[in-house]
């Protein structure tokens, strides 16, 4: 299943995407609007409104967002680092989150802001010390995600909050596909149609498992929390005016406008 | 005014705390229940409940911790890190904080954690872009913090997510001080009773205002999110069954316990 949250007359509720529709276009979809919320057993309302008739919202809302650096080693190459032998990780705060058709505000601070196309997992249930055989029962789905890097920040500052931090960083969508094994997907990110990044998540160092287990040894994970599972190779600068667009076989594509920030 | 948060009877409030105690002691206080929250105008209930007969709280539940690294340079020096230019910021998560009173449970994967004393400041308004001269318009009062650090995981792990970030690894209070000038406060923190770090908070490199035009350059604060300032020298181990205290003149004591976690 699909799982979508959205805006419509001033409401926020979630919703169940059916149907089809051809690359680049949400046409043929609709809504089954969800009662409730997703995270426990939950009925559709059968309800259904058109998903172009709507605002789509960041799918969740996270308390807070783990990300994990290094996770592919092409990409740990390209930036001149060592593959690290165990995976570390850094938060991302709620405040960057976006969603789909939002825009990315270029920040003030930095002049090379960087695209990085990640897996998102999204937690289901509260969560501490998984054992890696019971992973899978924490797991609502899988969405799209954008770890936007202020790159020259990040050389500059020892720890990432503001270089990774900062507003509208963490693009999220377009949904949560709830139906997916995330072990060999192909994971794309284009800037204004142009391919930057290809890989699979196959070549993930560390696999979805490790890194609840890793960080779930450390911390409890609520409903709705989002762990960003590392980008492949290709990143580089988005400008003002640039279309960036994420896309991971078998759901979806999370498209984002760069511009000034205001 | 002094702002703690409790829970009486299953329900969750805030109070105005009032009255002259002793140190070490709550005996002589009381709490005037605040009507609604404390981030706008508000109302005292006259509805007084003794402080001793209630539980304190964290003094707020942030959506974001914002802690600052190397802010005090001979803790910077203690450390064998040479003293930053800039400053830098990395995240504690919500799930970290813990209130006074409540126990600091010592993690499985780590076997060298430190109590780090500083000085927290916590935010009012939503806030971005804030002007140096605005920034008090921004902060509701400061608080006492405790940056427990798991310090062999902090060295080994590039980004420090789960060394600052695990359960419990946060404990703030005992309540927000929102009459108070922080640039020149002593910082006290003991271990069952012995003094481990002295510092006076005119020794930060970066000021509160510094801090706080720095990070809100790159992201909106939100009301009760909370900036921690830095420690000063004589961080140190903590082991199980230690009772850690963090005492900054002119806002009082946050004692928490190390237990092991279960």
């Amino acid at each position: 299943m699909r799982i979508a949250r959205f805006s419509i007359d001033g409401n926020v509720a979630f919703g169940a995407v059916e149907g089809e529709s051809p690359p680049g276009s949400t046409g043929g979809l609709v809504l089954d609007i969800i009662k409730g919320i997703p995270f426990t057993d939950f009925e559709l309302s059968g309800t259904k409104v058109p998903l172009n008739k709507v605002r789509l919202l960041p799918p969740m809302l996270p308390n807070k967002v783990v990300a994990f650096g290094r996770n592919y080693a092409e990409h740990a190459r390209e930036m001149g680092n060592e593959v690290p032998d165990a995976p570390f990780a850094f938060f991302k705060p709620s405040t960057s989150v976006i969603g789909p058709g939002d825009e990315i505000a270029y920040p003030s601070f930095s002049n090379e802001v960087h695209h990085e196309a990640e897996l998102a997992v999204v937690i289901g249930r509260m969560c501490r010390e998984v054992p890696r055989e019971r992973v899978k029962d924490v797991i609502l789905g899988y969405t799209c995600a954008n770890d936007v890097t202020a790159r020259d920040v990040q050389k500059r500052e020892k720890q990432w909050a503001r270089a990774k931090g900062f507003d509208s960083s963490c693009p999220l969508g377009p949904w949560v596909e709830t139906d997916l094994d995330p072990s060999d997907l192909t994971i794309m990110c284009t800037v204004n149609g142009q391919q930057r990044q290809l890989g699979r998540t196959s070549e993930m160092i560390h696999s979805v498992e490790d890194l609840i287990v890793n960080i779930t040894e450390a911390m409890t994970l609520l409903p709705g929390d989002v762990i960003l599972t590392g980008t492949p190779a290709g990143v580089g600068p988005l400008t003002v005016g640039d279309e960036v667009a994420v896309t991971i076989e078998g759901i979806g594509t999370l498209t984002n406008k760069v511009i000034k920030r205001g």
